[in-house]
This record gives structure tokens, sequence and C-alpha cells, in this order.
């Protein structure tokens, strides 16, 4: 290991969005991101391992966060109790990065690379998911389902919050999400209700 | 267009399984699948554009008919219903292929990159049955989010279908599934209730 940069993480991916902005993903090479953080290529793959990956090295965090989170529920929690706890745990860690966040989602919203790359962590999300409420007890299929649930709420969530004029948190968000998941799966939803809004959502693109 | 080939992308489809099993997907060339059809290259590229689309020629087919039976749902159903209906109306079209169905799942979960196409196809159906949703009137977000639903159902569904020894109809597991899921939502499954099987799902590799 070089020597100790201070947050030479935050200024590698600040420099990174930055680039990919200014030139576009596809023209924005390692070497160009190093010398704009000020830091060499060297300290750059200390990090990352390649210019994609800067949008997905918090994946990791994540995955832990709700798996810990899942695990440590009160034992009395149902499934969907645990995963919304998960998943309002999570909210935090976005909260302080939604600028960054808004414009990783538009990079991935416009290049099916990163498209693929984003399904696949949310797969793995899901999976996980599933995975730690089966440590619980909970029986296969259900708790595959469950992990599916979860990562539907996070996504729709993710996408209002972004696109949330009145600035409302992620974890109200999620909240709002969770509701209308119950209600949808209740068959509460019936017919038209309110004027539909079309929402910039990742899938749409494929 | 060349002459006619009696089922010819049946005879290609059926080749190419052979030869995936046989060798591998990676050492299978196009080449080898025409051959083992009786059939000539380009024939093979009139009905797939490489050998990974093999796997999911059927993806296209499956879209229109989900997006069709949502959209032609009675206007009195709910979200939930309408999905639940489409999804059961594809129940027919995998039936009849069952081994061939068993033999692609077990491709898929060996195989990073079909896992990625896989994920690309099942979040486009979702994305395709929150906007038939819409059409109906069903406000943005609980459209996107019964079109997720929708896709859980149907994998988890499709998983138990694959692995039942009673060979149970797919759209037994479908409805099975969907009263999984409703449970789910409702905050009705309560930690341990009989023992965990775990099943090969496809998120589980990645």
């Amino acid at each position: 290991m070089g020597r100790w940069e201070p947050d030479a993480r935050g200024r590698l991916e600040g420099a990174a969005m930055e680039l990919y902005r200014e030139r576009g993903f596809d023209q924005t090479t390692v070497a160009e991101i190093a010398a704009r953080a000020g830091l060499t290529e060297r300290t750059f793959f200390r990090y990352f391992s390649d210019k994609r990956e800067v949008l997905f090295s918090g994946a990791g965090r994540l995955e832990d966060l709700l798996v810990r989170s899942v695990r440590g529920a009160p034992t009395s929690a149902t499934p969907m109790a645990a995963i919304a706890g998960a998943l309002e745990a999570t909210a935090a860690m976005f909260e302080e990065r939604r600028e960054f966040a808004r414009q990783r989602q538009a990079l991935i919203v416009a290049h099916a690379d990163l498209q693929e790359r984003e399904l696949i962590k949310l797969a793995s999300l899901a999976s996980a998911i599933g995975e730690a409420l089966r440590g619980r007890g909970v029986p296969a299929p259900a708790a595959s389902l469950a992990g599916e649930m979860g990562i539907a709420i996070f996504k729709i969530a993710f996408e209002q919050w972004l696109g949330d004029s009145k600035k409302q948190g992620l974890a109200h968000h999620i909240r709002q999400s969770l509701q209308e998941l119950k209600a949808v799966a209740a068959g509460k939803q019936r017919g038209p209700r309110r004027p539909a809004v079309r929402t910039g959502r990742i899938a749409d693109g494929l």
C-alpha cells in the first residue's frame, strides 16, 4: 500500500462523476479520473477495479447493512417488518449523497451496460435478503418472494425520492412504497384514482 | 429468404440445447448447431442473432402475451387480478416445454452472462407490465410496483415448477406464489413454520 491520501475514495468518486457528466462515461479514462482527483492511477486501482465500479462501490456496504438489519430484527418481526426496518436503515447512507445518487441514476438510465450491472446488483441484494430471511426460519419460497418484494420497494422508493421536488426523505418514500405494495397486494388499487405520472424508471430504458 | 425448412426454429433450439449440454455453452459454435440440426448457418441467423439468443427467443412472445392479457382484463379488475390473469395465461406456453425450460434454467444458473441476459429480460417484462397497468389508469408508482411484484411471482413460481417432483402445473405454482406474496405483504408469515428448503434460484449464483 502506498502513502495514505485523505479521502481518496471520495475524491475519486467526485472526479469520476464530474468527468462522466462533462465528457460522457464512455470517453472518460481512469488516468483522467485520477488526474482530476490529484491522485495516481495506482491509487485509483486500490479502490476500484475499473471506471464502472466507481458507480457500484457502495453495493457491498448496502448488502451488509441490509443483511445485518434483517438478521437483527426482533424474533417476533414478520418478514415484511424485518425488510421494512432494513430498508429504512439504509436511508441515512443515501440521504447525504442525494446529488451523487441523482447524477449516478441519470448515467445508469443512459447506458445499457450500467443498467445491466445495476440489475445484477439489485438481484444480488434480493437474494441476500431472501437468504437472511431463510436464516430466520422463513420457508424458502416465501423468503425469496419477500426478498424480491423488498428490492421492488427499494427500487421504486429510490426513484420517487430522486424525483421528489418536495425533497422528502428516502425513509419517507420507503414507507410510502411499502404501503403501496401492501395496498396492491390486498387488491385495494381498483381502476383509475389519480392522474398517472411517468417516472424515469431504470427498467424503462431496457 | 431461402427455402422453407419445416420447424427450423424448433430443430435449431433442440440442437443447440443438446450441444450446450454435451460440450458446454462456451465451446459450442453456431456452425455446429446448424450442422446438428441439418440446416445452414444462414438459416440459423434467420431465426437468432447469436447462440445466446436461442435461449431468449421466447421473450418477445412472452411480453406480448403478458401485455395483451393485462390490457384485456375486465375494467373492474384490480392490478393484482389483471397480473394474476396475465401470468396464468402464459402457463400453457411453458407447460409443453418443461424439459427445455429445465435444461435452459440449469445453463443460466451456470453462466454469469446468461444470468445478466435473464435479468434484463425479467426487468423488461416488469416494465412492460407496469406500462400496461398505467394504460389502465393505475398511477405510476403503484403500476411500477405491481409490475415488479408480478415478475417476482413469476420468477419464484417458475423455479418451484421446475423443481416440483409432483409435476404440478405452472399455473398451480403461479397461484401458490400469488397467495404467498399476499400473505407476506399482509404480514402473515411470522417466524418459522415449516423446514426451509433451498431452491436453485437464478439470483443465488450472482
